[in-house]
């Protein structure tokens, strides 16, 4: 069980960037998405909707507190920061790991955020995204594999194709 | 040389997405961002603060027409869009290429540039993000050996740490 948490969205700012980060989620083998911060309907929408498109059983929810979902979980806690170690040194011992919650900030990550976590992991000590940190990550911890998943269910499908579009209508 | 050209962006829209493909681009292995669309010297200007401070000497600019770019680059055209090819079946041919376009959409990419490429290239063929397609596409062709690269110069550079923040001020 892969979770991915967004720390602290905010509504107008972060509505592309956050979808986009459980977008990326959902296609490279994670299973849920925790919303927190603003409760954005529109962007839970926007992802529930390309579930009962494109199928799979991915799971989005808003939750009124990080704190309390990091706390309930089971499993490692692994927060995706540039200040970090970097993702190539630790993978190996992470993905010994079945669940793992991913938190991904977030203007001003609390202090709290570094301390409570098992692991603060580095895509590049660079600065870029969120989208990219999360996407190079589930990569790495699938070793690639996510990139044959299948989703079953949804309404469409689409073909791989060399030159265009060949979608299938299920 | 690696570039990666970002069609039609508009200014209001997609500023932060297309920041963030640039920046994902520089921070794992591509050497020039070309902007077309809007001319957005404040996404440049962004990029470019980000080249001042933490090294390197990725190059970004805009263009008027996306067209020249392409035809008067004379390395490979790579399209990224959900429709192509998966990734995983054509990168070993890529990875022999040493100079790469990488094209992104934008809103309503025409189908000419499906045309124009000599590879229309999926992620997955699931929706998520010209930033998460960027970041896996890079990261293959370069068989992850760009999270090992420097960035010379700048001002500050950041070590891996377990627990924090350690920033150097060169």
């Amino acid at each position: 069980m892969i979770k991915v948490l967004r720390l602290n969205h905010r509504r107008e700012r972060d509505k592309r960037i956050t979808t986009h980060v459980a977008l990326a989620a959902r296609a490279l083998g994670a299973d849920e998405f925790i919303l927190t911060g603003d409760n954005d309907s529109k962007v839970l929408e926007n992802i529930r909707g390309v579930v009962d498109r494109f199928g799979g059983d991915f799971q989005a929810y808003h939750s009124s507190s990080w704190r309390k979902e990091i706390e309930k979980f089971s499993g490692i806690i692994v927060h995706l920061t540039m200040y970090g170690e970097r993702v190539q040194d630790v993978i190996g011992d992470i993905r010994k790991e079945k669940d793992v919650m991913l938190v991904v900030g977030g203007a001003k990550v609390p202090s709290e955020v570094y301390e409570i976590s098992d692991y603060n992991i580095a895509v590049t000590n660079q600065p870029h995204s969120e989208v990219s940190s999360v996407a190079i990550f589930l990569d790495h911890y699938h070793l690639s594999k996510e990139l044959e998943m299948s989703f079953p269910g949804g309404e469409m499908r689409i073909n791989p194709s060399k030159s265009g579009k060949d979608v299938i209508n299920l």
